[in-house]
């Protein structure tokens, strides 16, 4: 296994060569539109972004703001947010809740509970780069609806005896009460604890803040059966818990 | 935090309005195609297969072949798959590999290195369940093609000095041989091991086994930078990598 040839360079060219008369071959169908026919691409900007294969990016890219305003407007982001909280049910049920109140679940706020959609659309959807001021001043307001189908699943699962725990990267000390308070008028109740980002974690990852609060929760003994978020640095590192759900987003990354 | 409040039911019902209102009132365009004209949800369903939000599925939804069969030979999946592999190259080219002969990936081989889109197209695209003897056959023939752009990354890869492993879920008794002289014909050749999966394997989930596979990685010093598979099970567990990568696949679940 350890030969090289000399003859690599002509398998790539001959492989690549019987990779495309193959699709050409195959193909008994035009071509599929590839973003809803603005933009070059953005379906699979779109997907490279959900599948967390695109990381690091800091807005959409011009010619796809168009599409993502469609996308998160026109119907298709409902929908598939709602086939995504369809598919936790189909999960949730099937899990048997234990009676010594370990069985957790950890769910994300922004953008997961609570919605920032009307906060991006004066922000073209992304198509601009994140403003923490701007952003904080929203957050400030108390104003971020809820999500009703997530809304609807921390009521159920509360109901059914799991500890919800909100985990969010939103600064403890400047917006603690604020983002209490919004959930709270939006209806988020019996949950377990709010979990925000405390001073050590400023200027840290997403990422490194939450697996560090799920390794605390570990520590206290919970089991984390679903974790729900709209960014990958809600589910990756460690103790991602046993089944992770990425809702939709192709407005922002956070690192 | 703990109170419940008999409200909660209104409060759900009032968002779930505000929530649809929202989207009416946002949307100034027309709805996105859902899935390109034929079958209801179909992009949905492959954008929940391709986060792994939806798992354990046994074949394509019915409704949904012909757009399956439109994405794998219509263009889209290899622009699609190519735009992953220029991704793991914006990230394989920043990461410096040290001398010390440690610096590792983890690649998939079915439909991640050797395509089998041939033998799908004969069973409708995964309109019909797994059909094991079926593929042993097809795997006995050693006629899969090379993924071009990712055979050249199998040889870039080892061209800048990391150590490539092979791991697949084939079983290594039947398919050992029959595997490494596919590898070998279609022009995979430097790589470090070629990792199949033993007896003792037999019937566990592939994540079980990957997860183990890597692990045995680790403990030999290896450095996992990259792990790239078309199959979630590819791609969860312990030592999952620095960075994983997901190549399109909508015709099958491997559990």
């Amino acid at each position: 296994m350890q030969e090289r040839r000399w003859g690599a360079t002509v398998v790539v060219v001959f492989a690549t060569l019987a990779w495309t008369a193959m699709g050409a071959k195959l193909s008994r169908c035009t071509a599929l539109p590839r973003d809803g026919g603005d933009g070059v691409g953005c379906l699979s900007w779109r997907v490279a972004v959900e599948t967390g294969n695109l990381r690091g990016w800091r807005t959409v890219p011009r010619r796809c703001v168009r599409y993502v305003e469609r996308y998160m407007v026109g119907g298709e982001y409902q929908r598939e947010l709602e086939a995504v909280v369809e598919q936790i049910y189909r999960y949730m049920e099937g899990v048997v809740v234990s009676g010594d109140d370990r069985d957790a679940w950890v769910l994300d706020v922004d953008d997961t509970c609570l919605s920032n959609l009307r906060y991006y659309q004066g922000k073209r959807f992304g198509g601009e780069p994140f403003d923490p001021t701007g952003f904080r001043r929203w957050a400030e307001r108390r104003a971020c609806p809820a999500i009703p189908p997530m809304l609807r699943l921390v009521r159920d699962l509360v109901k059914k005896g799991f500890k919800v725990f909100l985990l969010t990267g939103r600064d403890s000390e400047s917006l603690g009460r604020t983002t209490a308070e919004n959930l709270h008028t939006q209806g988020f109740v019996g949950y377990e604890r709010l979990v925000m980002r405390g001073a050590e974690y400023r200027g840290k990852s997403a990422a490194v803040f939450k697996t560090e609060a799920r390794r605390q929760l570990v520590r206290e003994g919970y089991r984390i059966w679903g974790n729900v978020g709209d960014q990958w640095t809600d589910l990756l590192g460690d103790h991602p818990g046993d089944r992770t759900f990425k809702l939709p987003n192709p407005m922002y990354f956070v690192p």
